[in-house]
């Protein structure tokens, strides 16, 4: 009977040691199930899901961050929800209910602090990335006691984390150098309602979006003393009154080189301004209104999808000459696409024919197709390694 | 004695799991110890060394490229061996003598193919990223029965190979995407003996430095139908016979936004040029003939090694004002700088003394040390995310 239980044991330690080996956590992905509060595990090398993990709530608009070793996704739920999926064990390794409506997160350059936005309690909270405990709570209140909903949530260079308030009309610039002792620079009177924020590639740049009036709020982070300044005075609603069937998320804006192509408000366009000078180059007419406007890491062209009823459709630009190469209807409810470290393929998220389809980006021909249940956003790896993401 | 075994069974089980959940793969590096043939793995969170792989062969000017999952690290050797280092389970996975020498190597876009550039004979080869099995042998014969050395292969995107003739003066583009037909542009002419060889970050333009005239010659992989030009013509050795102590390798190249900081030939100068018209902006004096310019992930500033008999010292360059803003001696034998992937420190190998310092990029203050033996290259393996590295 030893011998037995000693054979079994050498066995279960073979199959332990071989499944760890095979485990690196480079070519890992999560991709969010909405519907049933779970996340899937996926591999990008295979094409295939390595194993669900159910139990975090309530995952509209959900976000992810990883930990800098890429062993652990924090996935921002929209009811408070702060969880910690462990890829290695892929297991749940830690939640905490953090506060009462939440709007996605980031984690500091040095990986050891993830911060929240709420809308309730209004601020953000900053967590150890280790242990979940709180680590600073900022409390946004832009007037005696008034708390504004933050919105736009990043992480810059240097440990800092940027957000918009909503309801404050600010943008807040926190420097965790010192976690016990966060330094907190106040922009006011930015433009009415930022109702979201991006930062640029290499975390120069921190944009908000207004939802009040036009135009949108930069500030250079590398010259946070010159304060706030408002570019594309005309981007946003309009004076005329257009159904908008989704604002756009800011983050769904592609930076190649001096161009950024970002999509219009209520309007089937997609934008491109210049860089330098913070002027729009062009109006570029697609599809339908246009939600995340993606670029391949080659910056060769850049992939579209749409608000309903268009959502069933992605369309391809080249960056070179703004021309619209390619339309592909991949299915109902093209949520979001993520890229492949290096750019060879794309995953996009097909939520109402509960699939993830897989193109590759040279022959835009779809390679693989995953089951998903009702997937949304999908996130790689690679995230770990870039400044904001 | 059954119950006795079950516990053991356990407790390893847990230590295997243990041990196998505490390597993420996403905060790892491979620093190459030339002078024992060895490398160590090192972990960027904790600031320590996991391990030593030894037996890897001369290993000078080696350097190194992960799989796109980051389990390996694949090691160029000088003399002709590819050696396949398993990060995880931390030995030596496979090894073969390919050439007889050889210098560099490149991983394609979707991870499949490794290729290696070789002096003699003279040419590359490509092998399985997976077996290491030749997959094509692409001989450098650029006229009857010549064959040339090749120098600065890197990866494209689209499973692209290029790289250059030295004694060929050619540049050579070759399209894997069908790997049993090799299909190959050959650009002819393109200076006299090309040295090395770098691509742009999003991997759209491949230059080539020259050792037998001055100038560059430069190949835009979006139009490989307009063929190579020349730029930069005064730059080289010039007229003036100049001691070089050492040809500056292309890969320190510090691309930010527009602008390129590289550094001079022979000359205590690290000098910028605009990459949209491809003219020098600007000469920056320096302490010593520079050899790596390297841009923090930040953009904000480059820092800047130096040839013998100044490779005691780094300078830290300010890229908006292209003033030195720090001068630091971190001691003899600084031979390479690398960022962590996010950029909030820099590993720096100091051959000479045994170690590697690590600099906190905000505050400029060393933060650790590490013993090594004699290091040289550091890698870390977020460059299995990127184009061209």
């Amino acid at each position: 009977m030893m011998r037995f239980s000693l054979m079994l044991c050498s066995l279960l330690l073979c199959a332990c040691t071989h499944r760890s080996t095979l485990l690196p956590t480079g070519d890992l992905g999560v991709v969010i199930e909405r519907a049933s509060g779970s996340v899937q595990i996926v591999n990008t090398t295979h094409h295939n899901a390595i194993n669900q993990v159910e139990g975090l709530g309530d995952l509209s608009h959900a976000s992810i961050v990883y930990s800098r070793d890429q062993r652990y996704a924090y996935v921002f739920g929209r009811d408070g929800g702060l969880s910690k999926v462990d890829l290695l064990q892929q297991k749940l390794d830690h939640r905490i209910l953090q506060g009462g409506n939440s709007i996605g997160g980031a984690i500091s350059q040095d990986g050891s602090m993830v911060a929240v936005s709420n809308y309730d309690p209004g601020g953000v909270k900053i967590f150890s990335a280790d242990t979940l405990d709180l680590i600073a709570d900022i409390p946004a209140e832009y007037a005696p006691g008034k708390f504004s909903k933050t919105v736009g949530l990043v992480d810059a260079p240097g440990n800092r984390f940027v957000f918009s308030l909503y309801d404050g009309n600010a943008i807040w610039l926190v420097d965790m150098s010192d976690p016990s002792s966060p330094n907190i620079q106040r922009f006011s009177n930015i433009g009415r309602a930022p109702y979201d924020g991006l930062i640029s590639p290499q975390g120069r740049y921190y944009i908000a979006g207004l939802f009040g009036e036009d135009g949108l709020a930069l500030l250079d982070l590398w010259h946070p003393e010159q304060g706030v300044q408002r570019i594309l005075p005309d981007y946003g609603k309009g004076s005329e009154k257009m159904p908008v069937y989704k604002m756009p998320h800011l983050e769904g804006w592609a930076i190649s080189g001096n161009k950024a192509f970002f999509p219009a408000v209520g309007r089937n366009e997609v934008l491109v301004m210049d860089m330098n000078n913070w002027q729009l180059l062009q109006h570029i007419p697609v599809h339908g209104q246009p939600v995340f406007v993606m670029t391949q890491p080659d910056h060769r062209r850049v992939w579209v999808n749409f608000a309903f009823p268009d959502n069933d459709t992605v369309q391809i630009i080249d960056t070179e000459t703004s021309e619209v190469i390619k339309t592909l209807v991949p299915g109902k409810g093209v949520l979001h696409m993520e890229f492949t470290p290096r750019g060879e393929q794309v995953w996009i998220s097909v939520r109402d024919e509960n699939r993830i389809d897989i193109y590759d980006t040279k022959t835009l021909q779809r390679l693989h197709t995953l089951p998903a249940n009702a997937p949304s956003g999908i996130f790689f790896t690679n995230r770990a390694h870039q400044i904001g993401l």
